[in-house]
């Protein structure tokens, strides 16, 4: 069976329609949606993105049959418009674009007017009754075509042109006279022959021809290849062409040419949207040369015109149900259509219109979620850099925390959080953050970082308490002691600058950027009600403080899926006592020191439990390695050593001591608490203490005591053991009992591997999918930057695992451990609280293996609120559709 | 129903038998074997394990029924001997010992003579017609059941004894008076009663059933808990309990007491081996106070109680087909056996003895081969320090490799290096070793390290290299700056000062200890020639030199699993060509670089190949993360950059960009490869150059190329692709075509979870078992010394997991890799290269998971071959006994 290459859309009849993106490309679907509904669309034909996969796939040679096809659908089109391609006295002119079934920067531009040479200008002169028009369409095209199918530098046509109206003492291109664009013409074919070698293709068919392998050709070019990584789409697709009879809108003041959106695409606001320029070819509104007119201009310039465009816009903005981004042409007061496709939006936009849709009965409910692109909600909860604002960016670095934010540059926490208590917004600027930074970290506005990735320790940090943060910023070099950094442009920004910091993007801006402020508006709020009817999945949030959890609660969080404590070790002076314990020598010692830290904890406990009423909290035991409580300068030992009153010496060697040489795979976690129980029994108590408090005042509280970095089913029992007997004493001193639950981080392989074992002992499992990709991929998230942009880069990895879950090795492991877990123990409570709990993709996995919760930090609850829903809908609709109702 | 927990012999009939070990222990199955074979054994009872196991179960209560089951027992036992218990006139006496499955020091000790009080100390008095044998046997009996029972310190009673002596004026024991001990033991009742506040029981029945309930009491001793963890032998066996009539050897000189062997356990010989005392009790042999007599004078002093003896030990040899080890007393010239039981014995003994009774039919070669404990090998192949030596520890450390070696401490490589070459024997002392060291390991007779594990880099290079090795020697405190190490004892070594390192017990002597080579002997090539019939897995080598590769040939190796290409960078001076490829900025002075270090490893591949003629050699491409090549101190940095002719500042810089958080997690393995292919293509040149080197020489050439660290198949792919590239470039240049294989190390979890997508790629898998414990378990082997034996001491772990391969999790990896793999790759080759390719148990589950060969260091070879021949036995007798043919 030979293959149809060819879809013809011609007198109000297309071979192909609207659901065929994937073969004619999102342009050629639409363009034949349109032909089929009847609307003004110039004839044409789209060659389908299979021609361009069998281009490829046969060593960039076009298929067998496809010549035939074009040439038929060319007789037909032909025949439509009245004119014959290449035929002297009565030209068709074509225009040739790429269409791929995603809209993609980075493809090849239109080539217009194809079909013109020598002879046909003559024919178009005589056609138009404008030489002067024939003259300036012949320019377009050789200029066009020179660049985009030729690959000459447009530079040289830009010079040649501006030459020209340098020397006819004229500024504007539209006052060059037909005379000029003449002589222009010929010094264009001059350009041409001198940079290629050979004439200009006069023959309109070798034009075509030509144009359709660049189209091909541009699939592959850098900047689409770029594009399709980093929006993550398949480089398998392919791309259609679209040849289309050219209408003009440079005939005269009754032509023109314009794009329009169906609602305003930055508010969502219902009303047409967008701009035309009169007598002008569509290049030209792109190209910003000429400034155009708002598109309600166009009612008092040509009122018919206008009402039928406005009419045409709604028919198909209820045709596709969503908002259309539209182009057309007007020539000689004659509309017509060139393009329909959903238009891109904002993310308050996105909601305002999904909302307003089912307002007025255009799609349901679920629909109006699948609407919505879960990360865009970000948009709306962060601050952002004024988009009309000029902005100066001097360095780029990794988006690790969105919004945006302005403040002085400081580089020492201690003088950030001084400041900050001035009064003063400082923005902390740090080689890299440790957790001895956090308290610099609170008082900042933002955190710039020249190291580490998307999931370093600011980054985390930063996205955990909703602040802007660009990590891993190499474009700079810091100067700790010349307090400065050095952008990679040679700035020198000094202590104390201002700069402005876009999270969301990863740029370092000189100065104070003008920002505007998030608005949560009652669309946000109905589609979220709408999300929470309709996913059935849980969505906790990670949060250490009252201040985090309050904030997470007011976005959705439907209880705490990870407390880390550790965090709170640092809080004030508290860190004297826990390095005290660290240094203690004795069990005696260890236990007067912690005895210290008791109530810090317990005080930390009841804030967060009475910010989380009635909600579960779930509050892990000490994790991290020692050695990240104790400085690690010389200096810093020095002075902690006087502080605390031992000799430097003691205080080296038990740095030194604690030293590990992978410390990510060392002393941590639960081991901690087996070499030393007592500490899990200090923080057992400060909960259960913290519990009874809570509890004699009215509040309902649900811990679920969580121990970390479980391998064996072995040290989940001893742990287990020392929570419950902890609990049991509390219970016993205080006369009140409250429920609770001790389960398990599963974040190593072993534990997956072994979850029927280790379910025996735990009441539910946390899936901690930041160190489960770690171990599974041996690969150190602080560590991977110097080789994992490479990986995604050259596709050995789809996603950077640490953002989006690996699905086929990690994802594995997880499925492991839920199905062991529930084999075991079938009502096992089962949760994710890794960074991929906030990450659309991530949470649909979670939803298809049966979690019952995702938690992620309270900016990203939103996100994950709507990504649950969407996985829900998907879910609903995959049964429907394999049940046959549908 | 209710259980049988008393196993009469007596009277030449038993309840018990042999098979029996289980449930009446060692001794007990011994007693009744003996008893039934017609063996002069005196009549007693065995109280069984379960007995024991029911006593825990019930928080420490003798199980119901047990007492009137020994009350029914002693009333057959008093009938047998024709004496009664407690009886004043005529009193039956019985030792009470303990008796588990397996032999187990720290086990409680025999209390003798049980049910003397008073008055029937009178009646033995009588009876024997001796009073002051009476009296010594009630001192006897008081001081055992005062220590054993009453827990009261020996001390006590030492003293009184040494005292009374000295009062006496007498040296020896035997010289004490009837009255001198009528003394004493009013003052060892005195003692008891002081020490517990009560009279030391005089009722017979409570005297035995404090001692039954002290022997189930000593189970969970401290000594026996930590033998039984050692040995890995279970918890849950129990002891049992023997109680039997006395007979005495300190009548009279017709009378004695003696233990011995049925050949020489050190050496196998065949004769009767062993010593006895003249008019003793038993526990006068061990006690070691009179010095006993070899049992050959037994012929001489009683010919024919010896003739007897000698009978009942061949037959006893003969009934268990193994060695016997056997206790025996005479009484007034009548033997009576109280003990038989296979013997424990050298690892040069196991294999004579198991060669020697195939020869002489008493069993097959199968049993022969599960007779010797592979690990037992070692020392057959390994210097060891002269048994009769009196020798001076002066620190413990790890057995990190086994065997002796003296030699002078030295605790600088480079000094190291030309000791050597001055001739001088050296013993290198580091606080751990690098890769840098290793020219400095090379040069030393053994190495003794301050830090590290089993499996640290002075761990796994000795025993490579077979060399032994004291490592993680946390008993020692090393000064580089004063060039000495102090011992906890507070002894000081200087750089010079001789010690011995016994790396076997992990023992560091003083001086310069006698020493006595292996011999390779013609029984140890028999039994390893059946071990290479019985078995069908492959054994191969972990080898990096020629040298090594020769070694291990010698020792049976049939292939190299794993030759490491970085060892090789360290030698001689091609360290400064990887160090300036390292620090190369551009590709070109990378590839400049590159070419200097080619010819090296050419040649050393050519070596490799030639000592490995006709068998595979796996080779792995680069794996340790660069760092590892350059130096970190300050000082090595400037003297390195002298050297290079660069900057200080510059190398510095490069150290510390190259510097990794968690290096175990980084920039290593293939990923090198990925960002550097120039390197991977150069050392897969100079494999195939090499390889068509050999071929031209005759030389049959089977390289496998490895690919280290891979986590998903594009790597694997992309690192293929360079290999495959470089052999065929080197193929056309030189007309020689070399078959060979890639494949990839199994070294990752996401690996293993993906191996049918990997086998796509790869030609065979080698688990590598080192780094695929470190990812499973996110215990880094670096740092686990800190918890580690902590978890195995508290049986988290049941094992160190990187020296016996963690089936349960780790394991479970190896089995879906190994599925997986095959469901992609039918015949794909899967071998093993880690650590635990050489340790017996790890090697049984190799061969269950249908692994095609193991791979270890040379040394262990012979252990792997064994251990190999014995899973294949067991499998078969397994699969007999399954299909009912046994």
């Amino acid at each position: 069976m030979t293959r149809k290459y060819v879809y013809i859309f011609c007198d109000g009849k297309a071979d192909g329609h609207g659901t065929m993106k994937d073969l004619l490309g999102g342009k050629g679907s639409g363009l034949a949606e349109m032909t089929n509904a009847g609307l003004p669309v110039p004839p044409g034909f789209t060659i389908t993105t299979e021609a361009c996969n069998e281009y490829y796939a046969a060593g960039q040679k076009l298929p067998d049959g496809l010549w035939s096809e074009v040439r038929a659908a060319l007789a037909k089109v032909e025949a439509a418009v009245g004119r014959g391609f290449g035929e002297p006295d009565n030209p068709l002119l074509v225009s040739v674009r790429s269409g791929a079934k995603f809209s993609m920067p980075g493809m090849m531009d239109t080539v217009l007017n194809l079909g013109l040479n020598e002879q046909t200008l003559k024919g178009l002169a005589t056609q138009s009754g404008n030489e002067r028009f024939a003259r300036d369409a012949y320019r377009r095209f050789v200029q066009l075509f020179g660049k985009i199918v030729l690959n000459i530098s447009g530079e040289k046509f830009d010079h040649a042109l501006e030459a020209k109206k340098h020397a006819a003492g004229v500024t504007l291109d539209t006052d060059l006279t037909s005379e000029h664009l003449d002589e222009l013409n010929q010094q264009y074919l001059a350009i041409v022959r001198e940079e290629t070698g050979r004439d200009f293709p006069s023959d309109p068919m070798e034009q075509l021809e030509l144009a359709i392998r660049a189209v091909f050709q541009s699939w592959n070019g850098r900047r689409a290849v770029d594009y399709r990584r980093i929006n993550r789409i398949d480089d398998t697709l392919g791309t259609a062409v679209n040849v289309q009879a050219m209408v003009f809108g440079n005939l005269g003041s009754d032509c023109g040419t314009g794009v329009a959106f169906t609602r305003d695409p930055s508010t969502g606001d219902r009303h047409l949207y967008g701009e035309y320029l009169q007598n002008a070819q569509g290049e030209d509104v792109v190209a910003g040369i000429r400034t155009p007119k708002k598109i309600a201009q166009l009612r008092d310039d040509m009122p018919e015109v206008y009402e039928q465009f406005a009419a045409v816009a709604e028919r198909l903005e209820k045709h596709y149900r969503d908002v259309q981004d539209l182009e057309f042409t007007i020539e000689r007061g004659r509309l017509f259509m060139l393009q329909t496709r959903n238009a891109k939006r904002t993310g308050k936009a996105a909601v305002k219109v999904a909302v307003d849709m089912v307002s007025e009965g255009l799609i349901d409910r679920d629909a109006a979620l699948m609407r919505v692109e879960p990360n865009q909600l970000d948009q709306l909860l962060h601050q952002m850099i004024d988009p009309a604002a000029t902005i100066d960016v001097i360095a780029h670095g990794l988006p690790a925390s969105p919004g945006a934010a302005a403040g002085q540059v400081v580089f020492d926490p201690d003088e950030a959080d001084e400041l900050h208590k001035d009064g003063k917004k400082v923005i902390l600027v740090r080689i890299e953050t440790s957790p001895e930074d956090f308290h610099g970290m609170v008082a900042s506005e933002a955190i710039l970082t020249a190291r580490g990735g998307m999931t370093s320790h600011a980054a985390v940090v930063a996205r955990g308490m909703g602040k802007c943060c660009v990590a891993g910023c190499s474009d700079i070099t810091i100067n700790y002691a010349k307090k400065c950094f050095v952008t990679k442009g040679g700035q020198t920004i000094n202590d104390g600058d201002w700069i402005t910091l876009d999270g969301t993007h990863g740029h370092v801006i000189q100065g104070h950027a003008p920002l505007i402020d998030p608005v949560l508006d009652d669309n946000f709020r109905t589609l979220m009600a709408w999300a929470d009817e309709a996913r059935t999945m849980k969505v906790r949030t990670n949060a250490d403080t009252p201040a985090d959890s309050k904030v997470a609660r007011g976005f959705g969080a439907e209880g705490i899926g990870l407390c880390r404590t550790e965090h709170m070790f640092f809080e004030g002076t508290r860190i004297d006592a826990v390095r005290e314990m660290i240094v203690a020598e004795t069990l005696e010692e260890r236990a007067a020191a912690l005895a210290k830290i008791a109530p810090y904890q317990r005080e930390d406990f009841i804030g967060i439990f009475k910010e989380m009423d009635g909600l579960p909290v779930t509050i892990r035991t000490l994790d991290p390695p020692l050695h990240e409580f104790l400085p690690h300068e010389q200096e810093d030992i020095d002075a902690l050593a006087a502080k605390m009153g031992i000799s430097s010496a003691l205080l080296t060697a038990k740095v030194n001591a604690l030293h590990e040489a992978n410390p990510m795979l060392g002393h941590r976690g639960c081991r901690l608490g087996i070499v030393y129980p007592e500490i899990t029994e200090m923080q057992a108590r400060a909960i259960f203490e913290a519990a009874v408090h809570c509890t004699k005042a009215g509040v309902k509280v649900l811990p679920e005591i969580m121990i970390p970095l479980v391998s064996t089913v072995a040290e989940l029992r001893l742990q287990e053991a020392v929570v419950r007997k902890a609990a049991a004493d509390v219970f016993a001193e205080t006369g009140v009992t409250v429920e609770y639950l001790v389960g398990t981080m599963i974040e190593l392989p072993r534990a997956a591997l072994t979850a029927d074992k280790i379910a025996e002992a735990a009441e539910f499992f946390s899936f901690g999918t930041n160190d489960l990709t770690q171990t599974t991929f041996g690969l150190s998230r602080d560590d991977a930057g110097r080789f994992l942009p490479k990986y995604v880069e050259m596709k050995i990895l789809a996603d950077d695992p640490f953002q989006v879950l690996d699905v086929e090795g990690v994802g594995k492991l997880v499925e492991m451990g839920v199905k062991l877990g529930r084999s075991t123990r079938p009502d096992l409570k089962v949760g994710i609280c890794g960074e991929h709990g906030g990450e659309p993709s991530s949470v649909e996995f979670c939803h298809r293996t049966g979690l019952n919760y995702v938690s992620c930090s309270p900016y990203r609850v939103p996100i994950a609120r709507l990504a649950a829903a969407q996985a829900a809908i998907a879910d609903k609709d995959g049964a429907r559709a394999s049940s046959g109702t549908a």
